[in-house]
């Protein structure tokens, strides 16, 4: 969410030079994204972003998720590109880390979505996973169902954020040790596509970006990751319209089967513990200096108490 | 140096719509200038910087920035326009804080410094007093030597940052007490010109920005600063074939007398103790959650060690 490595005059225009894209004209470091250092590139070419990869991203990963936006940019999907450079390599390392140059997509990413922008949102996720369907790469998803009791494993004072805490999540990892589904329709997904990853202008979706939770994993936990971070509102309430027309758009674009639709609570009750542990982590581990005050854990202990108390798929789509 | 203050989309949207500038289609938080939050604005209509200002710029003097800022611009020097909305206001409040829209000026700041960078610096240092010549406004230097008792006797632990400080810094205080000039030429000055806020295409300068220390004191302490800035190298050792440029390349827009000439040793020794001292500061009083690590104030120590020993102003010009 901020710049952690600096990149000098000299260094970039050495890095540039190794590419056919002009110039620089304009360089800015911006907040967005994961925890990655990323600026904003104007060349007398175009306008790009320069991602510099820090610690939380493996290295060994980026060749997926690189490929991940290549294989839907070049179906026309709104995805950043990788510019490749001079030698046909869009991976590169510059100043001592892995690091990428993509194009920019324009659009604002929104605080105060209606039904138009979820709608929109169904229709493009739908659309991303059909897209994705013939992208062979393969990446186990380290935040499923063994990757949150690894990170539970690892997590120490729940019961200091909110008493009775560890037990609730406790019981909610058994509950879905039992209850995960086991063969539903998989493929590449996002896995992460919060408000602040999907640009819009209007209610057109121009920008889907932060590709770097891509993984394999179950096609509909990729809904459920949607309805719990865009069908809330801000006092964690659900807002059942919303859900509605997500998961009506993605239908039509990829119909779900009943057992897709039956499973829809669960996984989204998997989802929301897989962004409460994620946050409970980072706020009892503040990394140093950091930018972003951690997020509230609290507010996925709310999200995932909806979904416990859902009676069934029909709840998401009245 | 990042985003302290969230604008959402439908505060965004709101606030566009008093300006006759289109409508958003990126918006993205930036790291550049002061403490304040500043967004990189695309429109339908251009690229812009929305600055929300934080508590350590004071709003009663934001009219007088914005008009020092409009004045260059309005001249045709490469400062950012104060944009109007439809009422004819560049002075707005968002989010709670005052904030204004400014045009985007391009080029890059830089990090390697050469004699040719300092010449077109010096040139441009004179043009913009020469410019401002005619801005009535006036506002004292907050951080000229007053400021500076000031700031020392609110700064506890000098010691503890390095042995002798304390009594370092109090030496030089009584030192510019005695001497610093009284006579000298005054007018409007910028009086931050750090390298990051001057950016370049090529060798050519294409913007200046962060008029926020902005200020009615000696022209050639405006040269001090940039001494201070562009001259030393990494290690802190004086670089005279820039130093000499920077200030011919000045001589050749605005004349400087042999009294502006003679005090530029007791002019750098204050600007380095200016930066010395707010670095010291900020140094012994982190901000929580602050976004960058303190600059380290012994490099303006060494800086004012090397203009301590310097025999006459020929030094500086060699």
């Amino acid at each position: 969410m901020a710049v952690y490595t600096q990149v000098d005059d000299l260094t970039l225009s050495h890095f540039l030079s190794h590419y056919d894209i002009g110039e620089a004209t304009s360089f800015k470091g911006i907040a967005e994204g994961v925890e990655n250092s990323n600026y904003l590139l104007a060349t007398t070419k175009g306008q790009y972003i320069l991602t510099l990869y820090e610690k939380r991203t493996n290295p060994a990963d980026l060749p997926y998720f690189l490929g991940m936006m290549e294989h839907l940019a070049s179906k026309g999907l709104p995805a950043p590109l990788p510019i490749q450079d001079i030698e046909g390599n869009a991976l590169q390392t510059l100043a001592g880390k892995p690091a990428c140059i993509i194009s920019f997509l324009s659009g604002v990413s929104i605080d105060h979505m209606t039904e138009s922008h979820c709608a929109a949102l169904g229709l493009i996720l739908a659309e991303m996973h059909k897209a994705l369907a013939d992208y062979s790469a393969e990446r186990p998803n380290g935040l499923s169902l063994e990757g949150w009791k690894k990170l539970y494993a690892a997590t120490n004072g729940a019961d200091t954020v909110s008493l009775g805490l560890a037990s609730f999540i406790e019981e909610e990892l058994n509950f879905l040790s039992e209850n995960w589904p086991k063969s539903l329709p998989t493929g590449t997904i996002h896995a992460d596509m919060f408000p602040d990853n999907v640009f819009f202008t209007g209610t057109k979706i121009t920008g889907i970006i932060d590709f770097y939770f891509g993984c394999t994993d179950i096609y509909a936990y990729d809904i459920a990751v949607c309805i719990n971070s865009w069908c809330f509102d801000n006092n964690h309430t659900f807002q059942p319209a919303k859900a509605k027309r997500l998961v009506e758009m993605y239908d039509t674009a990829r119909h779900l089967t009943p057992a897709e639709m039956d499973a829809l609570p669960v996984l989204c009750r998997g989802a929301a513990l897989r962004f409460l542990l994620t946050r409970l982590y980072d706020w009892l581990n503040p990394v140093e200096g950091a930018v972003v005050r951690p997020k509230d854990p609290m507010d996925y202990v709310k999200r995932l108490r909806f979904h416990q108390q859902v009676k069934d798929a029909a709840s998401y789509v009245i």
